[in-house]
C-alpha cells in the first residue's frame, strides 16, 4: 500500500503539473491582453469615425483592423493549442465554454465592421458589440485566474485582471468621450462618472496584490503632466450643464490624451506578464527540488530489507517533519488563496447585485451602481458589504430555508 | 482551426471528466464518512475507559478497534486506487498532501492504543489525538466539496461536509460529557457550549444546502423524544456550578444517549450519499445527451461541401442559440457556485478569525470564540462578517498597501 511519504511525492508531482498548466494559461492571458488592447483602439477610432460622419479617422481605424486581425489570429492559435483533453486545464469545461464565446464573437467581427463602414450604426452600438467582445476575452482571463491553485500566482492573476478590467473602463471612458466631444456637447455625465470610479476600484485591488515592480511602473505613471489635461477634458465633457456646447476639435486631443494613458497601461501588463512567467518558472523550479529531496527519502525508505538505510534515524524524524512543514504550507496556501480569491469575487459580487438591481427595480446600469454607492457611503459600509446584503435579501425570498 | 462549436463541444467534454472524477471523490467521502464515525465511536469509548481507570467499557473499545481497523484498511485501499497522474482528481496536490497527513495519523494508531489500555494518557490527551485525526478526515472531503465545479452537485457536498463537521462536534460533545461524567463533577462549561453551538452552526449550512430526502430524515430525528434526555444531561454536566457532584454512573446514560444521536446521523450521512451518487450519475447522463446533440451539429457542418446540410438555416441560428443557453448557464452556475462556496468558507473564516485571537491576544480556543461571538451580537452582525473584519484587521497591519 503507498504510503503518506508516496501521498507527500504525489502532491509535489500535481502541482508541478499544474504549475505548468499555469505557465501556459499566463501566456494565453498575456496574449489575450495584447488583443484586448488592439480592440479597445478600433473602439475609440470607431466611435471618433462614427461620431464624425466619416470625417475623421477613416484610414487609421483601417490600419488598426489590421493590426486586430493579426493578433486575433494568433490568439486563436494558441486556444487551438489548448489541450482539450483529460491533461488539459484545470478548469476546462468553463475556459472552453469562454472561448467559444469569444471565438463566436471574433466572427461576428467582419460584419461589424462593414455596418459601422456604411455608418449604419450609433457609436454606442459599436461600443456595445466591443464592449461585449472585450468583456468575452476578460472572461477567459478570470476564469484563469479562477482556476490557479498557488496563492502567489493567483495573487499575480488577481492583479493582472484587476489591472486589466481598469484598463478596459479607461478605454470605454475613451470610447464614452470620444463620442461626446465629436458629438459636441456635454452628456451622460453619470455614465462616465461610473467609468471613472469602476476605474479606480480595480486599479486599488491590483495595487493590493501586485508585485512591487508592477506598482512601480503603475505609480511612476501617476506622475505624468498629461494626466492634468486628462482631467480638464473630464471636467469638461462631464460638464454638469447637460447640453453645453463642446469644441468638436477637442475629440482629438480626448483620444490622444487618452491613449496615451492607455498605451503606458500596457507597460504594466507587460511587466506584470514577465513577473508571471518568472515566477511560474521559479515556482516549479522550487517545487521539483522538494520533490527531488522527498524522492530521495522514499528510495532510502525503499531499499530492500537487510541492507541498512543509509540517513537512519535522522530519516525517520524527517517524515513527521516534512509533513508538519507541508500541513504549515497547505494552510497557508488556502488563507492566502481565500484572500486573493474574495477580491476576485468583489467585482463579481456588486456585478450581480447591480444586475439584481437592475431586474428587479428596473434601473439603467449607472442608476443601480449610484444605488449601491449611496447605500454603502450612508450606512459606512464598504461596496461589497452592501452588494453582498442585496444579493442575500434575493437569495432569502427565493430559498427561505437558506 | 477549431471553431466556436468545436470549444463548446470540447466542453461538454470536459464537464463529463470533472464529474466523472467527482462519482469518485463522492464515493470516498462516503467511505470516509464511515471510518469517521467509527473512530469518533472508539474515542467515546476510550474516554470513558480512562475516565473509569479502565473499569468500563474495556471489552467494546476492543471490538471497536477492530471495526476502525476493517474501515481503516478499506480508506488506504481507496487511497491507493486514486490517479495520482495527470488525469487525477482536480486538485491532486491538495488532496494528496491531506492525504498524506491522514495516513501519518493512522499510522500512529496502534501506539496511541498501548498507551490507552496502559492508561498512560489522560481523556483529553486520548481525545486531542482522536480529534486531530479526524479533522484530517474532513480537512479531505473539504478539499472533495472545494474541488467539485458542478453547483449542484457542491451544494450537496457542502450539505455533506457541514453535516459531517456538526456531527464530528456531537461527537466531541459525547467524548467531553463521557470525561466529565466518569469524573464525577461538573466542568469545562463553556467548551461545552461552545461545542453545542458549533454543531447548531453546522447544521444550519447543511439544513440550507442539503436536499429535500436528507433535510426530511433530520427533522424527523429532531423529534426524537429521548432528545429530551440529552438536553436533561447537557444541563446537569454542563451546570454553572462548577464542581457540583455528579452521579458517574450517569457516563452511561450519557454514552448512550449520544451514541442513539450520533448513530442516527449516520442515517443522514447515507441519505447524503445515495443522493449525491444519484445526482452524479444524473448529471452525466444529460451531459452527455448535450454532447450528443452537439456532435450531431457538428457533424453536419463539417460534411463536404457541395453535400448540403440537412437541417440547412435551422443549423445556423442554433450555434448562437447555443452559445446564449451556455452563457446563461455558466453565469447561473457561477452565481450558485459562489453562493456554495461561501458557506463552506464561512468556517474557515471563523476558524481563522479565531486562531488569529488566539495567537494575538493570547486566548484559549474558547475564549476567542466567545469573543467574536458576542462582539457579533453586540453589533448585530454575523458572526462571520466579525470574523471577517478581524481576518481584515490582520491583513492590513502586514500588507499596508492592500
Amino acid at each position: 500500500m503507498k504510503s503518506a511519504l508516496n501521498f507527500l511525492v504525489a502532491a509535489r508531482e500535481r502541482e508541478i503539473g499544474e504549475l505548468e498548466q499555469l505557465t501556459q494559461t499566463s501566456e494565453l492571458v498575456s496574449l489575450v491582453g495584447r488583443l484586448i488592447h488592439a480592440l479597445q483602439k478600433e473602439r475609440g477610432l470607431s466611435n471618433v469615425f462614427l461620431a464624425s460622419h466619416g470625417r475623421r479617422f477613416a484610414e487609421p481605424r483601417e490600419r488598426q483592423m489590421a493590426e486586430c486581425d493579426e493578433l486575433a489570429l494568433q490568439v486563436h492559435a494558441r486556444f487551438d493549442s489548448l489541450d482539450t483533453g483529460a491533461h488539459g486545464p484545470r478548469n476546462g469545461s468553463r475556459l472552453f465554454g469562454r472561448i467559444a464565446e469569444v471565438l463566436h464573437g471574433l466572427d461576428g467581427l467582419p460584419a461589424l465592421r462593414r455596418r459601422v463602414a456604411a455608418q449604419e450604426l450609433r457609436a454606442e452600438e459599436s461600443t456595445a458589440a466591443f464592449v461585449g467582445l472585450i468583456a468575452g476575452l476578460l472572461a477567459v482571463v478570470f476564469e484563469a485566474a479562477d482556476s490557479a491553485t498557488d496563492p502567489q500566482i493567483t495573487r499575480e492573476l488577481v492583479a493582472m485582471f484587476n489591472f486589466m478590467q481598469g484598463k478596459e473602463f479607461a478605454g470605454q471612458e475613451r470610447a464614452l468621450g470620444a463620442m461626446v466631444f465629436a458629438v459636441g456637447h456635454a452628456q451622460r455625465r453619470e455614465q462616465w462618472q461610473h467609468l471613472i470610479e469602476s476605474q479606480e476600484r480595480c486599479f486599488q485591488v491590483f495595487a493590493g496584490f501586485s508585485d512591487p515592480a508592477a506598482s512601480e511602473v503603475w505609480q511612476r505613471q501617476q506622475q505624468d503632466p498629461r494626466l492634468a489635461e486628462l482631467e480638464r477634458l473630464r471636467r469638461l465633457g462631464g460638464s454638469a450643464r447637460a447640453g453645453a456646447a463642446l469644441d468638436s476639435n477637442l475629440s482629438q486631443d480626448w483620444y490622444d490624451c487618452c491613449t496615451h494613458r492607455i498605451d503606458a497601461m500596457r507597460e504594466v501588463e507587460d511587466v506584470l506578464a514577465a513577473n508571471l512567467r518568472g515566477l511560474c518558472e521559479r515556482r516549479i523550479a522550487q517545487t521539483r527540488a522538494e520533490l527531488h529531496d522527498q524522492q530521495a527519502i522514499l528510495g532510502s525508505l525503499e531499499r530492500p530489507a537487510g541492507r541498512p538505510a543509509p540517513m537512519g534515524p535522522q530519516l525517520e524524524r524527517s517524515i513527521p517533519e516534512l509533513l508538519h512543514e507541508q500541513s504549515r504550507r497547505l494552510q497557508t496556501m488556502s488563507d492566502e488563496l481565500d484572500t486573493a480569491r474574495a477580491a476576485l469575487n468583489e467585482r463579481k459580487v456588486v456585478e450581480r447585485a447591480k444586475g439584481l438591481l437592475m431586474a428587479t427595480r428596473r434601473l439603467s446600469e449607472d442608476a443601480a451602481y449610484k444605488m449601491l454607492r449611496e447605500t454603502a457611503m450612508n450606512q459606512h459600509r464598504r461596496l461589497v458589504d452592501v452588494a453582498e446584503r442585496v444579493i442575500e435579501a434575493r437569495d432569502l425570498l427565493m430559498h427561505p430555508k437558506a
